[in-house]
């Protein structure tokens, strides 16, 4: 007996307000903070990046409760100025005192668009990555600060981001369906003609954030859009699309989509680069995966194609938020196409 | 990294809306009628009631898929009105129809306040329960049509409800304080001064919804308020408050205080009453429990009375959104208070 809030247009003020309001919870700082894999590789990454940071100055893009803008005091930046828009810049202050950071961490509250530095920088450093990817575009914002503020030949951390797709099982969906049939034996009521109803609901136009088991990837992922974020513009970001072709693995019934993304730090110590993945492949992390719900389930057998295009692009209702279409053909299946979106109410249940 | 949309004032057609439109998704039907305890405790009263329903005109208010509707008719309901307002009115249809009982069950879309019967009626039952029992006060609608469709002499299933208190432990909360003075060690960061803003974030004035462990239950839960549904009028219900004491088991903090509700069938072979209990020392409901948190942790000793007054009432932002208000003293602590809220945005997250 829960209250869904649906999908409405806000005005532009209240659509930032509500976005800068929902970091003012603990949970998604703890969540973050929690996050190992992200939380130590862009430790990692920044402390092996060192030659790059030693005596620069940083910039911190959304600074949160500046934890990165902490690491690069430890790699040796001479100054780092944290940009952080909501209130836990506050709780930001506090940390860079705590650890005795003061003289070298400057947390100036507001937006990257609108502050002014003293000075411009010779390093971006920015976890603006959302759900499959470019959910809630802070890119936009590392963009605009790469252009305004970095010194040319300056570096970005991370510097590369990868989108990536599979077609998926998904055997709690299967269950929820077959729940339906299960009715009569348990009450004596057939509710059987439920199921019909329950597959429209389940397998619907949301993006939905959740953890894919490594045994429900039915193909290898295929990577269909690649972003350098030292020359990819804004606008480019108003339609990040590519290809994609998938062969199966065995035979299995597909229900949906996973898309999920990696990004790259360059690390000349040792020579090679150090991948931040989201992949059902790899260790969990708060971003789980995006998966998009085909309308019904389609069977495969082993080496069955899985094709098509998908095109990211910002919600008409809020820039913020990002929409999904995919155009795919399931072996000898007629090519669809479905527009998925991350519903509003995609807020933290407490449990 | 998720988006929580805040508390904000509503107009009332906009608020009906929503409620409404909240149970147009399968999860919810889904979640309702696989609480076995939920479900199966309504099919045995009303299947032990059917002394009272054999050859009677019933009325189902809020009926959802029908299922109520389906076990009268099983206990030898003449005519079921099962009124529905949201959509899965379109699906209780259908159910009737699968277990054919269209001669018996009629659906009707619309709310009790404004649809016409063709007659009066001599049951009315409903499932009308809400978070914290109150919450959507669908218990209002239950009311209006005792006082405009039942006959006199008439039946309610349920017939009564009560409201249960109790202290509360809740080691998740403070492992989650404890967690920032653990970040030091993990990635050599101090953070611990975010405990306390972590403190304000989690013990605030939200009813958090969730399933208290038996082992966090701090003494025997005290009963602070009871409503007869013969009796109980919608003014009555504008608040229901009423006195407690406990008295704690042992030595303990104090986290929360913990909310939950019976309610009672008349069962008259075998002649005592059937309880569907949310207690947290009863099988887990859909339901769970309320959970309001104190501002700190409060230390108690075993046999530490913790007394005091609890008033439930609707909010002035949204009549069917409920507010707790509890005034209390732990010991020989000076006395509190503290008013809390179901946030808006008490959704289901995907997960």
């Amino acid at each position: 007996m829960s209250h869904v809030v649906k999908k409405r247009k806000l005005d532009k003020t209240r659509q930032e307000r509500l976005y800068f309001d929902s970091y003012t919870d603990v949970t998604i700082h703890e969540e973050m903070i929690a996050d190992h894999v992200r939380t130590n590789t862009y430790r990692t990454a920044i402390l092996r990046n060192s030659e790059s940071i030693r005596g620069k100055v940083v910039l911190d893009v959304g600074a949160g409760t500046g934890v990165l803008s902490v690491f690069c005091v430890q790699a040796g930046a001479r100054k780092v100025y944290a940009v952080e828009a909501c209130s836990i810049a506050e709780q930001a202050v506090r940390i860079v005192q705590q650890n005795n950071m003061a003289d070298r961490i400057e947390v100036i509250r507001g937006t990257v668009e609108t502050v002014e530095l003293p000075e411009k920088v010779e390093v971006i450093v920015s976890e603006w990555m959302g759900y499959a990817l470019l959910h809630e575009s802070m890119l936009n914002s590392v963009l605009y600060a790469r252009d305004k503020w970095l010194k040319p030949g300056g570096v970005i951390l991370p510097s590369k981001a990868e989108l990536y797709v599979a077609p998926i099982g998904d055997p709690v969906v299967e269950e929820r369906l077959n729940f339906w049939y299960t009715v009569k034996d348990q009450y004596g009521v057939d509710m059987s003609c439920m199921s019909d109803f329950a597959r429209r609901c389940l397998m619907n136009t949301d993006i939905t954030v959740s953890s894919v088991t490594v045994e429900d990837v039915l193909s290898h992922p295929a990577r269909f859009a690649e972003l350098d974020l030292y020359s990819v513009t804004a606008e480019q970001l108003r339609s990040v699309r590519g290809e994609f072709r998938c062969e199966s693995f065995g035979s299995a019934a597909v229900n949906a989509f996973c898309v999920f993304f990696t990004v790259t730090f360059p690390c000349p110590d040792p020579p090679h680069a150090l991948l931040l993945s989201t992949s059902p492949f790899k260790p969990e992390t708060h971003w789980k995966q995006a998966v998009l719900y085909l309308d019904a389930p389609v069977d495969v057998v082993q080496d069955t194609a899985v094709r098509g295009e998908i095109s990211m692009f910002p919600s008409e209702e809020s820039a913020r938020h990002i929409c999904i279409h995919v155009d795919y053909a399931v072996g000898e299946h007629k090519r669809q196409s479905k527009t998925f979106s991350i519903p509003d109410w995609s807020g933290e249940a407490q449990s």
